[in-house]
Parts: structure tokens; sequence; C-alpha cells
């Protein structure tokens, strides 16, 4: 028996592209594997939405085609009135993060449970700012809510905390969560490149924002650590409660005297039981799982447990297809029967 | 609602004995956060077994007691013998692996499922030789077979792919699967030993069996390969169909070319959806997540996919408590609800 599942997104960039493209490309392996099919009847941006009950027109979209010129466009419809009187199932939130407020997607969040809607999101906002407060509406009104994509994007790190590691208990995260810091520290390091050259050349890759100060100061990681920290091992804090130092002040000597010694310099973020909680520069042996093999824009997250050790998960955490994979992935294990 | 699942465990070695501690010392959260409630009902030896249908003095253990000298042991029942009549739900088979038979585990498996009993194991012979007949033993009694022990130990390989990286399809792994073998090149590499020298340390250590032939001639590592190629990329294949090289013939002078080049020399096992199974040493650049970074007993495994790129997963694979660990992952998540 295959389960229908009417699902809406809101935000069509190029995670919610790469997602489209997906669901077009996977629907018979979907229904096959997982006896599951995904009707897509709405699609929510800024400006207003594309909706469909009988299934919004996939192929065209992957084909190129611009919403707002088909039919099902409705200009100034806004998801947030939406949400409760459309009739699906999923709400799939890839609205741009704002980290100050976690809005418009924290509303949209909470309007879709309460409305008994499931939720999969790649925003981290509403999870690093509001986290005991979704997790809380989710038990209230039994509707699931995921959130892979927002640490590490496609490596799988809450999923298989939630499901391969039972039994255990987390007294220590150390991760390397940004890919933009990550690549200027290799490069520092490869190449004996200053800072200022190493980000430019970033920023001409594709790898750093014409702002990159969320990357560089570390607040991007830090978000990144709180979801980690919140849901790997029962903390309850934002990101305000992370200590936070960048990596603007590291220069080629002292990535120079640390490779003498036999170390690298990463740009770490750090959780211990003991409440520790913080971004910063860190000294790491070389030959080691986080050390010299974590290159360019790799993300790396080590999880020391009480039962099974270290466990170290890496993988390229940025991407829109990286992201979509993850939004994907938790979207079918919403449903999924064991 | 607390469910009781009523346990028989096959083999009290190392193993056996770390979950032992590990039920005992976890029983309160297991309860508490999976609404589970494990009764050890049999604990099956080679010369007969502990059996109390009120569940075994599991403190009296802990504390080092002989099991043969307590009330409840009977000399000479077997577990093949047992395992129909016996009322439990759940068999963990944690014999010593037999790679040229299977046996007796293949037989405590298969008759366990066929009694319509659930089956965790952490002994890769059935399912590096059986992996098909097992597979579908179990779709046709609707038990569940669980061996994530059986590949890294502890590293949530088999989970992660069943639970984490759904609608993706595998194109590759390559894996260093065998600690021994591993411990030994890193020792080499670092130290600039010999291969002798450095077995020998490794034995010393109790890194190595006395008798190191399967781990260091790469069958040890093939058998884990081909586990990882059936569960992950639906091959049906066993140890028999992988072209294997061992380490023995490295020699210092291999690993120091190599590494003036900026390689270290890894035993790697391969299979790709070409249809390659192999196992022998291989170059890897020192700067990249299966380099220099997975020094001594370290595992990895990285895992190529069609939609998430390449996925790296890091840990000890060997060890009483890792696998004991994964064995207690896999008996929770059967019984788990979503």
């Amino acid at each position: 028996m295959v389960e229908e599942i009417k699902v809406s997104f809101i935000g069509a960039g190029t995670v919610g592209r790469s997602l489209i493209a997906m669901l077009d490309g996977k629907h018979h392996l979907i229904e096959r594997k997982y006896g599951i099919r995904f009707k897509l009847v709405a699609i929510f941006e800024y400006d207003g939405a594309l909706i469909d009950e009988q299934g919004v027109d996939i192929q065209s979209l992957v084909y190129g085609k611009n919403m707002r010129r088909m039919d099902a466009w409705k200009p100034g419809i806004t998801a947030l009135e939406t949400i409760e009187s459309l009739d699906f199932d999923l709400l799939v939130e890839m609205t741009p993060t704002n980290v100050k407020t976690g809005e418009p997607a924290f509303s949209h969040i909470k309007k879709a449970l309460i409305s008994g809607k499931d939720v999969v999101s790649s925003n981290k906002g509403p999870f690093l700012l509001h986290f005991d407060e979704i997790m809380g509406l989710s038990r209230q009104t039994g509707k699931k809510v995921r959130f892979e994509a927002t640490v590490g994007s496609c490596i799988p790190v809450l999923q298989s905390w939630r499901t391969s590691m039972h039994g255990n208990k987390v007294l220590r995260i150390e991760a390397i969560l940004n890919g933009t810091s990550n690549y200027i520290l290799t490069r520092m390091a490869n190449e004996k490149l200053d800072f200022s050259i190493a980000l430019k050349e970033a920023q001409e890759r594709g790898y750093a924002e014409a702002d990159p100060t969320l990357d560089i100061d570390g607040h991007d990681a830090a978000g990144k650590l709180v979801i980690l920290a919140n849901a790997l091992m029962g903390m309850a804090r934002t990101n305000k409660d992370v200590k936070v130092e960048g990596i603007t002040h590291i220069n080629p000597e002292a990535i120079n005297m640390a490779s003498k010694e036999g170390f690298v310099i990463k740009h770490l973020g750090i959780a211990d039981e003991d409440g520790t909680l913080e971004v910063k520069p860190f000294l790491i042996p070389k030959n080691s799982p986080l050390g010299a093999g974590i290159t360019g824009t790799l993300n790396a997250v080590r999880i020391v447990t009480d039962l099974s050790g270290e466990i170290i998960l890496v993988g390229h955490g940025a991407g829109g297809d990286e992201a979509a994979s993850a939004i994907l992935s938790d979207m079918i294990d919403i449903y999924l029967k064991s």
C-alpha cells in the first residue's frame, strides 16, 4: 500500500529547487522502497504561492519554468495565513535563516504543528533560539519535527543519534561546523596564505558570502553547536549561551608554528557535559580524525559517549543538494513504517 | 507503558559480559527513555546454560560470580535444542566467528527466526556467508535481524544507512575495517618500524591475536566489506567474492616514499557499484578523511552516495564494550515505538 503525503514547501531557493528535482527524479524509488508518494500541493514564496491541491506541476519546474508564470500561481498569498486552512500533511520550511528572531520560520513551524502538520526544516534560526518550545509543541500536538539539514547538512548527526546510539549518553561534542572558516584555515595552512587572501579566494569560489561575518566570527558554528547540544545532550540553551571567538586574527606564523609541532588550527565548537559551550580556534593533532584530513569545506562532528567511546561523522556541511538530501531523508523517515 | 522483552544470550565472553554490565547499569534509563524492560531469561554457553524464566541473577554475574556455580545453571543443555521451546522474544548471538561455516551461529539465527524470535548478532560468519538467506527468512517470518556489531563495532554504519540516508543510492564504499592492520601500518609510518616489529608490538598490547593471519591478510576486512556491500548496496555476495591482498609485504621504504609524496598506505576495502569488491593496501592522501588521521585501531567507512556525496564514519571498531554498545542499541531499536 502506497501512502500519499501532501506536502507544502516554504522557500524555493537553491535548496527548494534541489529538493523539487530530487522528488521528481526519485519518486519511483520512494514509492517502491518506502511505500510513500509525496504530492507537492503548495510552494510558498515571499510574494505569493503556487497552490494546486491536485499536485503542482513539478516537471515544468524542473525544466526551469518560472512558477510566477504558471496558472496555479497566486500572487500575494502568504504561508502564515494559509498553513491552517490548506489541506496538507507536511510542511517543509526552507526560508532564509534569521539568527536574531528566527522569523518567519518560527511562526511557520508553530502554526504548522498547531494545525496538525508535521514539519521538516533546514532553517537553523528557530532551533537555536526556541528549541525547547518547538520540541514541547511537537510533544503536545503529537506531530513530528525534523531538522537534520540545520547542522552539517547531509551528515546524519541528529538522526544517527536518534536511531543508532540508543542507551548511550553524550559526554562531549567537538565539531567543525562551518565550511567557510574551515576552507580558509585549510588554504592558509596548505598555501601559506594570509587570512585576507584566503577569504577573498573563498568568496571568488563561492565558498564564502559577500558578508562572511557570521562564518568567520564563529556565530554560524555557535548556532549549530547549540542545536547539537540541545538535541544530543538534553541541554536547553540558545546561541547567546555560546562563548565565541573568530578566526580573523589567525596568521600564517601561528599556523606554521603549530604545524612544526604536529598540529593544525581548527575552528572548533565544543559542548561538554560540564556546561561548556564555546567556538574558538583550537590546536588539533594533524594525525587525528578532526585534524589535517578535514580539509576545505568539509564538516566533522566528534561525539564522545559513555558506551561507544568516540564516533566521528564527516561530510559536506553545505550546498543545495546536500541540504535537500537531508530534508528528503527526514521527509521519508517521518512516514516510514518500520 | 513499559514493555517487557524476554532475552536469551548465546555466548558469555568479553562482549557478553560487557553487555550484561550495560543492561545492569542502564536498566533505569532504558525503561524511562525507551519504555523497554529487558528480562534476561537465559545465557547459553558451550557446556550448558543459565536459565531462569523469572530472570537470571544479573547482579551476581556483574559482581563476578561464576555462572556455572549458580542454582539456575543447567550443564549440558545446548542453545540449538532449547531456542524453540524456551519462551523468549529476542536472541542475542555472540558466539565466536567461524568464517568457513558460519556455525554454530547460523543455525542459532535460523532456529530463532523460525521460532518467532527476533535476533541481534555480533557474529560476522553467518552474514558474510548467508546474507540473503538470513534476510529472506527475516522477511518470511516478520522477525527482525540486526547486526551492527559485525562491521566497525559501535560505528553506526548499518543503522545510519537504514535510517538516515533515505532516498540515497550508495555508489561506492571505501573502508578501513581492521584495527589490527591499521595499528601496524600506523606504527610503521610513525615510528619507522619493520612490519614484524610492529606486529609483535600489536600482539604485546593486545591489538593482535596470537595468530593474526585473518587480520593482516585482509580476510577479516573482506568479510566486513561483504556485509557492508550487501546491506548498503543490495549486493548478494560472500567473502569468496572479494579479491584480497594483505599487508605483510609492506616495508618502511614503501611507506617512506609514499609519505614524501603526501600519502599514507592504508589497508582499504572497496566496494563499487561496478561490482568491484577488494581489500588491499592503497595510497591515500595524508590530508583526507581516510588518511593520516585514522590512526591506531580506529576504523573508518566512507560512503559515497548519489545525493549526499561522501559521508565518512569513524570510531573504534573493536573491543568488548564497543561491540556490546552496538548490540544494546540494536536491541533497543527493535522494540522502540517511534
